[in-house]
């Protein structure tokens, strides 16, 4: 293992400091509110990312436990702070979940958002907190006052709510699971061969953010086949390792099974595996096709190994534990990405604050077995490269990228990126011609993309090391893509504060990379939302998906819930504008999942 | 794996409820009160074991969560529920701390005494609670108010800080262990050999409980070697593979390293793992001999594995998580028996309140491998069988025993002990003239003795079954011993209320032990207490150990601390009184343990 250090590029950070302020005000900040007024012109944040600009406290205090019943008592206040009465901390808990938990943590811990720990709070004082919440901040706190969300006396109550002893959501064990889980169609019910004329390899899956539904969309046609009620704001959309199945997950942690083999695909199953989530996986070691799904919770700090044809909850382990690093305890240690191995029968699940990366063996449950690698902290995304050997995620707060090698089950490197913030998503895996095999990640805090080294055979040199390091289009980028075979390495800036930026999408020529580090690649930019034609609102471009054969790639064309928006197919051959889907169903696309390429994990 | 269920023995039960009742109100309910008054006749609970009459809640009540910063602010009081000041429930949070917590549970979920969460004490009321923590009762709460440990304003106080939400005492991580770290003498500046004349393997550690000592006694002369401060009532002394180490620990989790190789044999380093501790260990596996120690917390729940020969601090894991069965989240799932595994590089870790066995690779603390075994809920002591592969464990509220292969690290068998909460301590390994290798328990709840067949090979019929099942001197048994060659199985039964039979000890003859479970086996009784001639006070007979030849037995003969104690030594052949132990600093002997046998699990 080595782990590399390279220098931040100053200009890179200098250049893309106020993009990542504003692109929080306008994109962040809505995290905590799905139901933000529809008539502000800038969408909400996309639905694929958060957390992207966490600062988060260094050091983690470790806290003392207050134990309260399932009626949450409202907490007595200490002197100098107002109590309120019950019903009072019942309303403000439940505006604060709603609102403030995504980005202030549900411990208040402080995430995308700041610590509001009433260490921190009472020292502010409650007029500043008042004044704080109704007029909101630049750095991306909301105007909840002066846009009408809370009235005036909300206002006042969730000043004094947050300078009382945080309230945690309650628990969400095996019984809660049970409740929730309804199988729709049994197995035996099923189908047991593909009924429908679709073409399963070139179907999107297509989260319509705040309608809370998918759109599955034919690749060929462009066809709208049908829309199916989620979850809100669906994170991922995965499928099994046949291709059968399609799993989504939302972030209010629904888990959607749907049958693509039905005349009429649907959902098969359903199951709730807590209060805020992020990711679903499917296991795809050979003998373990379609045997089972799994799901990470933000809170509770778990996951949760399913039946992969039901859904029936199996195996609940807690995340809580020791942060990698100092060893002290982390009561909140979120699941982020969770990836499939394709080695050996494990998944690999990122827990985020504690910085570890645990190899889940799922061919005993009972007798669980797991490695658990000490990694960085604030694990976020990542996918893996072209051979599907190696895992390299983001520690995004950290600017790092961590390499695991699936085979062997060990850490193989942490690298920094030079950047700030990197978020890959899946990154984007190519053959650079000076470097060879190389995985690609884009920046939320500046405007750089990090190439990293992946070949340890033929580039043992460069391997897991940051080989080139270029600027795209500006700040605030949440994907990169391409495609095997193709020659464009896509890179949007779908949070970039300026509308022309965040509108648009720059292409690079993969043919056109040199040796030389010093001298910077061009890129075309490709004026998405102008194709799109859309003229109301500002929407952002995010997320570019190939079809099944790599000849196209889409664009979702991100508007307000209450305005058009569009998915825009660019030809990936002349990088000309091949096709604009539009749609009144199609509300706030933004993630597209194109089955066969989620399913060979293609990217 | 087979899960064996044989009906419990009625009559047992019927004849045991009195003394176990009374057992515990003697000996159980001043596992709180560790600053007991000296003038009681009775002494205070073995130093060995606590929990064995838990009558947990089978249905966890997941809880929720309110933080508060580590100076831990007065929770304000619901309707009808008083408040206290901040003094008073900081003062009224020590007391609960010192005096309650060890029965009560530091998250007042009730454990070895009744759970005391705000739904239960606000429905007695004041009244109620006033009285009962005045008065106590018969069932083993102390007479906090009338033996005038608390003052009458301060039975009101904890009356009224029991009615309040339950505070937790702080997390003790990395940080709190490093500062209570010490090295007292250097590796380097240890002997390279031994350097005194002591007979190690035939030297025994003894716990002086309430003197926070261990003495150092010579098997051979009898002479106390020396005495050496410790924690706070040593719960057991644990040798490095080597055995140049004794590692002892604290029910205030403090670890003492004692180097046994010096000139004058003393503590070379220290540790406090947390606030409340029962169990330590250290690597056995061929070629990690001496490398890693380890020890398990009660609170906070965790275990930290540490340098073999300066204590540091390496690892710490915490146990929080989901329990085996019903999967919902525990947040004190206690840290129990902890064992060296001969056939892996592997600590064996019981999780009590979740149910769970971990198996813990030593091999690589980075990239941590845990296998967690689902086994049976309030797993508390055990030992292994005479080839050292399989290790059986109580899971002592629940009847049962459980049994690891620890050679192919699974769950071989769960099987109910036909008696009522089995302690085994490490139990006793024998060959029955009938039933071939057999492994004992003897019961805190009965007076039942249990042999369970532990010879999958050579007695495939009874492997992992009860084979037979008797009764000793009565209910409040503790520890069961023999040797190899020895034709002696000893049971004492320390806590029984009637002061001649938990002052003696019961002897069956292995070899007149025979298939016909229907007739009892007749025992000889030690008249132990007696043999001792102490007259004041009423002391306790507890935990049998051989000397390093196996012809003796030593029995301690506890006294409250301000009286005269013992330890008896038997012959073992003709079970004949062979010498009386006495001395000033003698003070509260409990648990004994030899170098040798210990050393290498000879029990």
């Amino acid at each position: 293992m080595t782990r590399q250090h390279i220098p931040i590029r100053s200009s890179l950070l200098a250049s893309a400091a106020l993009a990542l302020i504003l692109g929080v005000s306008t994109g962040i900040a809505q995290e905590a509110a799905p139901a933000a007024p529809a008539d502000q012109a800038a969408p909400a944040d996309p639905a694929n990312i958060e957390d992207h600009t966490s600062q988060p406290q260094d050091q983690y205090e470790p806290s003392l436990t207050v134990l309260a019943e399932e009626q949450l008592p409202a907490p007595g206040a200490p002197e100098g702070v107002e109590a309120l009465t019950q019903a009072e901390f019942d309303e403000a808990n439940k505006i604060y979940f709603e609102r403030c938990a995504g980005c202030h943590g549900v411990l208040r811990k402080g995430a995308t958002g700041k610590a509001l720990t009433p260490d921190i709070t009472r020292e502010l004082g409650f007029d500043y907190l008042q004044s704080f919440i109704t007029y909101g901040s630049p750095a991306g706190m909301p105007n909840w006052g002066t846009s009408g969300d809370l009235s005036p006396e909300q206002v006042d109550m969730m000043a004094k709510y947050i300078m009382l002893d945080p309230a945690a959501p309650p628990e969400w064990g095996m019984d809660k699971m049970q409740e929730s889980w309804k199988v729709v169609v049994a197995p035996e019910d099923r189908p047991t061969e593909k009924l429908n004329d679709w073409d399963l390899d070139n179907l999107f899956s297509v989260t319509l953010r705040d309608a809370g539904q998918i759109a599955l969309i034919d690749g060929a046609t462009y066809e709208i086949k049908k829309v199916i009620d989620t979850g809100y704001a669906v994170h991922i959309s995965r499928l099994s390792a046949s291709g059968r199945y399609l799993f989504v997950i939302g972030r209010d942690a629904k888990v959607d099974m749907i049958d693509l083999w039905m005349e009429d695909p649907s959902v098969v199953a359903t199951i709730k595996i807590g209060a805020e989530a992020r990711s679903v996986e499917t296991s795809k070691m050979e003998g373990w096709e379609d045997k089972y799904a799994i799901a990470g919770a933000y809170w509770p700090p778990q996951y949760v190994i399913m039946d992969g044809a039901t859904l029936e909850p199996l195996k609940i382990v807690s995340t809580r534990g020791m942060i990698y690093d100092e060893q002290t305890y982390h009561p909140e240690p979120r699941v982020a990405a969770i990836l499939a191995s394709h080695y050996r029968p494990e998944f690999i699940v990122n827990v985020k604050e504690t910085g570890k990366i645990q190899l889940v063996d799922y061919t005993d449950l009972e007798n669980l077995k797991i490695t658990e690698i000490e990694a960085e902290r604030f694990l976020h995304d990542g996918g893996l490269d072209s051979t599907r050997r190696y895992f390299i995620t983001a520690a995004n707060a950290r600017g790092k990228l961590v390499v695991i090698d699936t085979k062997e089950g060990t850490l193989e490197a942490v690298t920094e990126t030079g950047g700030e913030t990197p978020h890959p998503g899946r990154g984007a895996n190519f053959v650079h011609p000076a470097f060879g095999p190389v995985w690609a990640t884009s920046h939320l805090g500046d405007d750089s993309v990090a190439l990293i080294g992946t070949d340890p055979e033929g580039h043992a040199d460069q391997a897991w090391k940051i080989v080139d390091s270029f600027p795209a289009l500006g700040g605030g980028s949440l994907f990169v893509k391409t495609y095997p075979g193709s020659n464009h390495l896509y890179i949007d800036a779908t949070l970039n504060p300026e509308a022309e930026i965040s509108g648009s999408v720059a292409v690079f020529d993969i043919d056109k990379m040199t040796s030389d580090t010093e001298t910077d690649p061009e890129f075309t930019t490709l004026p998405i939302t102008e194709w799109a034609e859309i003229t109301d609102g500002q929407p952002r471009v995010v997320q570019g998906e190939f079809n099944k054969d790599g000849t196209e790639v889409w664009f979702s064309v991100w508007n307000a819930k209450d305005k058009e928006s569009a998915i825009v197919v660019v030809d990936d051959q002349t990088l000309e504008l091949k096709h604009v889907i539009k749609d009144p169903r199609l509300i706030t696309p933004t993630g597209k999942f194109n089955v066969k390429n989620t399913m060979g994990d293609i990217y």
